[in-house]
């Protein structure tokens, strides 16, 4: 399987990060098994990889406080998915990535 | 609102195609309105934009069948998250986009 995990835990959510080597195949994906994480926290999602995997992450996460996916041209994540008043879809949590 | 939404219904799937004008900010994303589509069917997310864009509209429709994004890299969409034996994630679904 070409996909390393890396997990830092912060206060208040859990940073997965991702790295591919080379290429995944779709065929591949059902392969990948993502680290369980703590679902009381949110979940920041940073990588460079095809948005199949991203949306597939999404649904792994859905059990946790909220999902967010990191993107570089706004300089944070943003929150596409929460079960937590604290944190609102189009959020920006600020990162230092 | 700088997102259109285009509705093309398959037997099996709905394809949901969008494009935005110019750029969309996070902070409108809790703006953007998705349709309504039909949760027995699954549904193929299409376009050009950020991927938390398509991590919401994963979320969003999660109570149909099936959700795939189209990668022009794989000639097609990917399964990313399924609810049904016919579907597995990483699934191809061939399309003429």
């Amino acid at each position: 399987m070409n996909i390393k995990f890396q997990v830092d835990e912060k206060e208040e959510y859990t940073i997965l990060s991702f790295e591919l080597e080379g290429n995944l195949p779709p065929s591949e994906l059902k392969e990948v098994k993502p680290p369980n994480l703590i679902g009381a926290k949110g979940v920041v999602l940073s990588g460079r990889g095809p948005i199949w995997l991203y949306c597939y992450l999404t649904h792994v996460y859905h059990p946790t406080r909220f999902v967010a996916t990191y993107d570089p041209r706004v300089g944070g994540a943003v929150v596409a998915e929460t079960h937590c008043k604290e944190y609102s879809v189009g959020d920006i949590i600020k990162l230092d990535i």
